[in-house]
């Protein structure tokens, strides 16, 4: 069977934008655009000249893209030309091969918003599309409020967009721009714009996700008969954001009936980049990105209950809807208190710890688990805590050093100026197993900056000084992330502390400590890192 | 017409636990299904009895609920009797009202996960289903792989979940467990159920949201014929999490068709409270609330395009499916117009702030949050903060006392008898506006135990022990909650401190505070909570 083709339309540099706390620069979008070009998105929508000066900038770039460039603006306003409205001047101006005009379709909006006659705006829109076909251009066709507007009146919603495929539009969009419509409406009402006249190879899909519906709401609309899809990266964009094509693309190319239906612009080795182009957008933006995004995400292939994680070393196929190579992302099986045997000597085995089945150490191990995270701790990250942990159980931990003391003080006062200076100091004193002790000590030195970083990166820096015979295997460690959760919240507060290390090596680990006091749950994070580098790297205890 | 009642089954406290990284204590379980209940969910789901330390415990504390109760386990293993297995004894022992068996359906698990015939699993569920309803329980079967069982051999599938329905199950419940059903397939599957003699009234549906589907699906059930819908707070749960009751309950009491044939357990009333119950768990897991969630992100009803803003001020259902409040969310329309001022008008006003408007101490007061928040600060929660932020920026704040020097100590050492003790003190000289000094000192008692609480709780002891002639004022006021965040990442960490404070008046005030350094950013917090006490007890600065 041939299949249909079926087209993705990215706005993440222009509905995307509209996201909360989010202004690309032109390099960003550059970086952005290239990304999507790459991936194979039919068209990229590069924003909207004349309306902001980044966008503007962007233009001026001329990104050459194997994607349709897409300008974006709005139809011209009633009263004057096409030819002559400088808002539409400008997008027509950047010189695109498309041109996307949103107008409305929603009668109260036209009356209300606009405050001009129904009349008037089928006008507007059927001479804004005639004049972008006129000057050569590939027209759009937004159609703002679409199926909102069909529910208050039909006659009109249809009149709308119409005009604008009747004037030449090679593509009408039914946008759903407040985001409440729910899928079998989005489905019944996309059936009746192509029953009034406009072919499915003709028409678009543009959702918001304030229902959590936009994904299934673009799948409807394809079940229709729309060919086009509206999306962005990560689903970014205005309120809850837009439909996502991180999970959209997928979605089309590996599950039925889609699969089988349509050809799309992406190709199945493009998708194994899927997961790179999703965590580069989160770079960019600065986010942390979603563990639970579809997919895509940290979480998306992580088994976690017993019974999930023991199936799972039996068969993949059990608990995963698809691999999760084929988008680039990974299998995960996290430690836990729900963890099962297999599910522990498979964490084991990454450890480079091959435990037999049956042995009984692995029920040693997993009693020492349950019994920490009923303390407080978590292994889910802390899989070099999780390994020294499991060496102790095994009577594989080594004893290189022991901290006889530590001692840190945080203060804060006024200098000989009468300026307030906050400063922390630490002092440490380590005990080796050949009798030999070494003693170190920090103090931050930009009190007066009020710069301090507090008792625990004084302790660190401190710890890490001098550890006498294995100064030359741990001086290459730096700490990278640190992250604290009060668990069990209240006066009975318990912090528990997760740390992520690295070295020159490249490797990176993390740990995790447990106290109500959080410069001693630190100090346990500390600790176990400098144990798991000293192990790692071969080190013998000094005797 | 008479709405058909549909049920809600809240599986947080168990399915939402399976979230990578998240360990939920027992008082925090309390405090969910307390929030739960008071929602109005049918069923609270409490955990596995048996299967971890933490669900023992809770189920331990047999909580009292209006809903329905319920303790989750799975079929009898094949080979001994339902009265003899081991696993399902631990669930029973619960003695809660209702218990729900997972238990398999999909021919292909049976035999490759379990190794046992099919005829095995069959008569494994009827005589665990029947056993629960002899001992008088509610019973129900959560058929797991239900839809991938239904497509590889539907009459095995049918076979299974029958077999769970004549046994007595009170309701049987299709698990889309791989969350990789589409909605069409989940309607057809349901509808086929159906037509197969299970009634809908006793049919549930379980999703996940590995391709976004949960909550669309979840409908899909719905439309079908199912009437109890399993799901979780903020769509916790398993790799991409399960269908997201924050969206569900929403849609199900705003949006068409559902409103107007559906009466569900939650009243418009108690949907006011939806926006505070999701941060509530955010706030235990110490997460950030994710600004984009439908219904109850803080972005879900934030206009940032400048179309959509200024026909937002003209009429808000031009750009909003629903009215905000209705969720107990907020309209967010950016600081610098109009709206902006309104809202900051009436947080003043909540704080017994008259401002007029126009006032220019207005601009001055954003100003000063928008720094503020570029440092790290947060303002949503701590009220008291921006209380004293907005006094001092109108000129209505007083100078009480000023902190000349804290000094606080944690140490690790050996004490005489070898063991290891960890201890904190602190010290604080006060300056009092007449000139007068106070200094206090604390040091913890209770080092031998290693359950010293750390530097911030013995600043906390110092400062609050001598505040000279304001000691009276402030002799009550307790520290109730204490939240740290790591903001920024990576090394160059802030951390933002949040706190709860309360008084023998019922008072309860947040305060935050911002530094590198945790124990001066938890000070800044603490001074905030004093000031904020002597300036609402009406104490007079001493001269």
């Amino acid at each position: 069977m041939r299949k249909e083709r079926l087209f993705l339309y990215d706005t993440t540099l222009r509905d995307g934008q509209q996201t909360q706390g989010v202004q690309f620069s032109t390099d960003e979008k550059t970086q952005i655009a290239a990304t999507l070009d790459e991936m194979g998105i039919d068209h990229i929508e590069g924003g909207w000249p004349g309306a902001n000066p980044t966008d503007s900038a962007f233009f001026d770039t001329k990104p050459q893209l194997v994607a349709t460039f897409t300008a974006f603006g709005m139809t011209k306003r009633a009263g004057i030309s096409a030819e002559n409205d400088d808002v539409l001047a400008a997008v027509m101006n950047a010189g695109t091969e498309a041109v996307c005009l949103v107008g409305k379709s929603h009668d109260y909006h036209v009356t209300k918003a606009l405050g001009i006659s129904l009349a008037e705006n089928t006008e507007n829109i059927a001479k804004s599309i005639a004049y972008l076909v006129a000057q050569g251009r590939e027209a759009l066709f937004d159609a703002e409020h679409f199926f909102d507007g069909y529910k208050a009146n039909p006659r009109y919603a249809l009149e709308a967009v119409k005009a604008a495929y009747q004037a030449g539009a090679r593509w009408v969009v039914l946008c759903d721009t407040n985001g409440g419509a729910l899928p079998r409406e989005v489905y019944e009402i996309t059936k009746a714009v192509i029953a009034a006249g406009i072919p499915g190879d003709h028409l678009g899909i543009h959702t918001h996700n304030d229902t959590e519906h936009a994904v299934a709401n673009s799948l409807a609309a394809v079940d229709a008969g729309a060919r086009q899809i509206q999306g962005t990266l990560n689903g970014l964009g205005e309120r809850c954001g837009n439909a996502n094509l991180t999970t959209l693309i997928p979605t089309l190319l590996l599950k039925e009936p889609y699969a089988s239906a349509y050809e799309i612009g992406v190709s199945l080795e493009k998708l194994e980049g899927l997961t790179r182009a999703s965590r580069m957008l989160d770079d960019i933006l600065n986010r942390v990105p979603m563990r639970q995004a579809a997919y895509v995400g940290a979480s998306a292939f992580a088994h976690k209950a017993g019974l999930h994680a023991s199936a799972i070393l039996k068969d993949p196929s059990t608990y995963e809807h698809v691999d999760p190579s084929v988008v680039g992302n990974e299998r995960i099986i996290p430690m836990s208190n729900q963890a099962g045997q297999s599910n522990l000597r498979k964490r084991l085995g990454d450890a480079g710890l091959d435990v037999t089945k049956g042995d009984p150490a692995l029920g040693l191990i997993l009693n020492r688990i349950k019994e920490a995270e009923a303390k407080g701790y978590s292994y889910d990250t802390a899989q070099a805590s999780f390994e020294l942990l499991a060496r102790d159980a095994l009577g594989l931990s080594e004893a290189f050093f022991d901290v006889e003391r530590y001692r840190v003080i945080s203060e804060r006062r006024r200098n000989a100026r009468g300026a307030t200076v906050v400063e922390s100091e630490a002092v440490v004193t380590v005990q080796l197993p050949n009798g030999e002790k070494t003693t170190s000590y920090y103090k931050n030195n930009h009190a007066e900056e009020m710069s301090d970083e507090g008792p625990v990166n004084a302790l660190w820096q401190a710890l890490k000084s001098d550890l006498g015979p294995y100064q030359s295997v741990i001086e290459d460690v730096r700490l990278v992330d640190f992250k604290v959760r009060i668990t069990n919240g209240g006066t009975e507060a318990v912090t528990r502390v997760i740390i992520d290390f690295e070295d020159d090596q490249g490797r990176r680990w993390a740990t995790v400590g447990v106290s109500a006091n959080i410069v001693d749950a630190s100090f346990e994070a500390l600790l176990d890192a400098l144990n798991w580098k000293l192990l790692h790297d071969g080190a013998r205890v000094i005797r």
